[in-house]
């Protein structure tokens, strides 16, 4: 049977065989909230990078640059990582460079797997309907929070395991565990993640409307896809099955 | 406010700033369980090595020589891993060198700690008495299965979290998500880690009865302590308080 599993930090993906398996990357607040959304609002690719000076560089070369630290945006940049920053008109058909805390490192570190995609809630139901049917094994690629596990990217692990109906075997303890804390916070996942470290951050920062959105099930359809260097929008010819 | 956090895996330690912190380490099946058995039960000094040679050569500097893999007894040693094998009268007042698959370099990884000492089901309200007078953070460090992250080892770092009435402030989110799974399985534990990966691998192995004695609250009062290399019940001149 196909096998699923969860790595909770990007500090453990050492620990999975990535060559014969998809890789979909969780970073809800806010990373992969906000690709999911760029795609969805005719971006024309993303690329990201680990540092500000990359970041920079490609900024020159013609991307937009895209950069968030500790959750504010960089100064000297043309945006941060909030998903509502992406629906710019102005952004379609651009190249953006995105550089952030935590996302972009787990972008990296998920590279020579067999695919590697962009999951958030926003585009739930189109991601489940995809992964249902790939014929190989699965990894959730949790973010976290600078090498730590956090609650929210586990939280959407879980409500992918939950949405997956058991058609994949559980490859360690963590998919069950994902699952069961999926299932008491499900009916109120605002609540569920208030205790967060990283909301609280965020709502420090004032940006709760952010968070909001990020805990939206199925806004898009869109599946972002990474080849190479870039993230892009995943059409027929990329699709495994 | 004193700070709590837990280590889901051996493989995220270096997250964490030990220098000033109590370092709790958990291996519920078994090695945890084993060494606070061999403690009740008045064995003098267990020296956790990594590797089988380390243990070979201590076994033939006068030490008992104790060797776990994968949750069998490793041939040439005089005990594996059961904490039964540890309630052995003629264990009292003799040194083991223990090695087993993940307790011991959990122990090792946990050096630096102001104070290391071992926790179980076993010895659990001893435990919390000793962790609620402590004058510093707290970190509970799973010791997982081969750097991934198991249930056991995170369901009782949650009941540590749940018998601390909160006295302590979360430095992460996982406390809490370790605290939420544990209120679920507090009332049937054998039941809700019936699924775990670890449990099938000692069900296999026909130690179900190994893992029913693990799981019991409160069979000892005494707490393992490591003090250079060797573990050895704490006295009063090891309290912290």
């Amino acid at each position: 049977m196909k096998k699923i599993d969860i790595c909770l930090s990007p500090d453990l993906i050492h620990q999975y065989d990535l060559a014969s398996t998809v890789v979909v990357v969780i970073d809800i607040l806010r990373a992969s909230s906000s690709i999911t959304t760029a795609m969805a609002h005719g971006v024309k690719a993303i690329r990201p990078v680990e540092s500000l000076s990359e970041c920079r560089e490609l900024k020159l070369k013609g991307h937009i640059g895209a950069a968030e630290r500790g959750g504010k945006k960089v100064g000297g940049f043309d945006m941060g990582n909030s998903p509502f920053s992406f629906m710019n008109p102005e952004l379609e058909d651009t190249k953006i460079a995105l550089t952030t805390t935590n996302g972009t490192i787990t972008l990296k570190k998920s590279k020579g797997a067999l695919q590697v995609i962009i999951g958030s809630f926003l585009n739930y139901s189109a991601l489940l309907a995809y992964l249902e049917r790939l014929p190989c094994d699965l990894l959730l690629h949790c973010a976290g929070w600078k090498g730590t596990v956090n609650l929210e990217d586990t939280l959407f692990a879980g409500a992918i395991i939950y949405g997956l109906k058991q058609m994949f075997e559980y490859n360690s303890d963590v998919p069950l565990m994902a699952l069961n804390l999926y299932k008491i916070a499900k009916n109120d996942l605002k609540s569920a993640i208030q205790d967060s470290s990283h909301v609280a951050r965020l709502m420090n920062l004032g940006l709760e409307k952010d968070i909001d959105f990020c805990l939206k099930f199925d806004e898009y359809k869109v599946i972002p896809v990474l080849k190479g260097n870039y993230i892009t929008k995943m059409k027929l010819p990329d699709m495994l099955f």
